[in-house]
């Protein structure tokens, strides 16, 4: 066990040392040092890792892989950058957000800049495949778009059925696991099954991971989680607990719960109301099960990959994903 | 002559039908919706042009080049999206801009969404040299968005010079357009010497082009030009033209323009007399014989090129750039 913690922080400074070499620039400054502010961030860097491992796991060589690892990266802090301007966050990571530091124009052109730096990462990929490493790369991007947009038109929204909801997710979230898991293995020339394989593993970690997100937001610790609890409730957020209790719940619980819906999300006070009414209806349980169902798949998906380091550690990855409380 | 017009019209509808095809897609509509409203939206897809040009040139099929151009129409697009949320323009070719008919979120994401469309068509670029055409393209991402943060920069600086300027423009307007004649030339399967040759010319005729810009603003036709007349004097842009002149001017004069530049614009009323400091200076002389060099310049370098149509019609391009009034 320890030994892979040990890995997945090797990697990751792997990772974020060839990170900071996309940064050496220093002009036009209004680009660059924003640009170095939102790469040197931190982060769990979970999505390289997963590139990382899944070249490995068809018996490529991580190195190979490491340009698209940084891409992908880079690829997720340009949607945070544009999302959170979007979404109106003041801080990401405990530090104030590129458009509240700077303004939303630097945010914009930080967000534009960064996505061309993937693309040019990206690039160094030496791989007899590197068109096709392109097109999956951009189906990321294309996809992560049109999941961002779901999730603003759902905002203003009533009525959104928990199939749109795991669709949207599929998109904004689960897209680019499964991007950075597809990536790694075309990297490392891995069969058409293996591909399949490790795609369809990160397409069910990446649901498993928003939903623990949703599920999180009610009953995480809130030192450990980083942030206040019912954050999802207060901003009326469409959300699978959200979207799962309004269909099950009756009488005076469901008219608060449309209270929410309706008027885009509530007082901070009935966040405990409504965390009662999640329980009473089985909803946390039913999102700790969708959790686990989701986990058993994508660990049902590696059983086509050869026994090795690099399978374990996928395995070892997704029991963690379950259990995170962070 | 009119059997060129006559190409760049059949060019033009080849390059928009192309462009239909990318926005067949429906949903999301909030993202759907204004792709469509932008890539429908007209301009003179010069950009496309050259690319197929400039693949004819070095004896290539157009066809192979037809999906980089549309890939470089969409390309500009994107970046006329997010500048014109930075400038706070409420119309651009005479609708409003996407921003001002939806909002700042809708635009952001619109001009994302372009950019992965760019990529997506880009990639159907059937060429031994997929990688390097998507470098070359990768490099113009870049470069436009440093471009723009120049500018930007540049708008709240005293000092700016005519390097600093002629480095903002070759990057903001240039760099496109010479991507898009190196594009062609290396989709065309070009040898070293025609595509240095062409990605030159396009970079001359990228300054010729902007300098007619900043000039026109000053002197064109206010119909024919479709906008208003001193529109960057009134912004107190800073222009070939008020660079140059406040490095002539003298006295009184040299106090307007530095006004100008200290208050970030002026009057509407103060338009006629900048006009005649640019007269009386010289200044507007030196911009029409900057961009008479450029075009020479850009048309040098052709001569490398092998006699034919793709050349003539690139020669009668640039004289055609060198007498716009539009």
């Amino acid at each position: 066990m320890v030994s892979y913690q040990k890995k997945y922080i090797a990697y990751k400074l792997r990772v974020e040392s060839r990170l900071n070499r996309c940064m050496m620039k220093q002009e036009p400054v209004s680009l660059c040092e924003p640009v170095s502010y939102v790469l040197s961030g931190g982060g769990k860097r979970i999505r390289p890792l997963l590139v990382l491992l899944s070249c490995e796991a068809v018996g490529g060589v991580m190195e190979q892989a490491l340009p698209a690892a940084v891409a992908i990266e880079i690829l997720h802090n340009f949607s945070l950058v544009h999302d959170d301007i979007m979404d109106h966050a003041s801080t990401r990571r405990g530090r104030p957000t590129v458009h509240k530091k700077w303004d939303e124009s630097v945010a914009i052109l930080t967000g534009d800049e960064l996505l061309g730096l993937a693309y040019r990462e990206l690039l160094r990929t030496k791989s007899p495949a590197i068109g096709r490493v392109t097109e999956i790369f951009t189906d990321g991007v294309i996809e992560v778009c049109e999941g961002q947009a779901y999730d603003k038109e759902f905002e203003v929204r009533h009525s959104v059925t928990m199939v749109d909801y795991l669709q949207m997710i599929a998109k904004k979230t689960g897209k680019l696991v499964s991007v950075s898991l597809e990536l790694g293995a075309v990297i490392g020339a891995g069969s058409v099954r293996e591909i399949r394989a490790l795609r369809d593993y990160g397409t069910h970690i990446g649901r498993a991971f928003q939903i623990q997100d949703d599920y999180l937001d009610v009953v995480a610790d809130e030192e450990e989680f980083g942030k206040k609890i019912g954050g999802d409730i207060v901003g009326g957020k469409k959300t699978y607990l959200l979207i799962e209790a309004y269909q099950r719940a009756r009488g005076e619980d469901k008219k608060l719960l449309e209270a929410i819906i309706m008027n885009g999300g509530t007082s901070r006070r009935n966040v405990a109301a409504v965390r009662k009414i999640y329980e009473h209806y089985g909803v946390l349980a039913s999102a700790q099960s969708m959790v686990a169902q989701s986990i058993a798949r994508a660990d049902k998906e590696l059983k086509v990959l050869h026994p090795g380091q690099a399978r374990e550690m996928l395995y070892w990855f997704s029991e963690m994903l379950a259990n995170r409380n962070f």
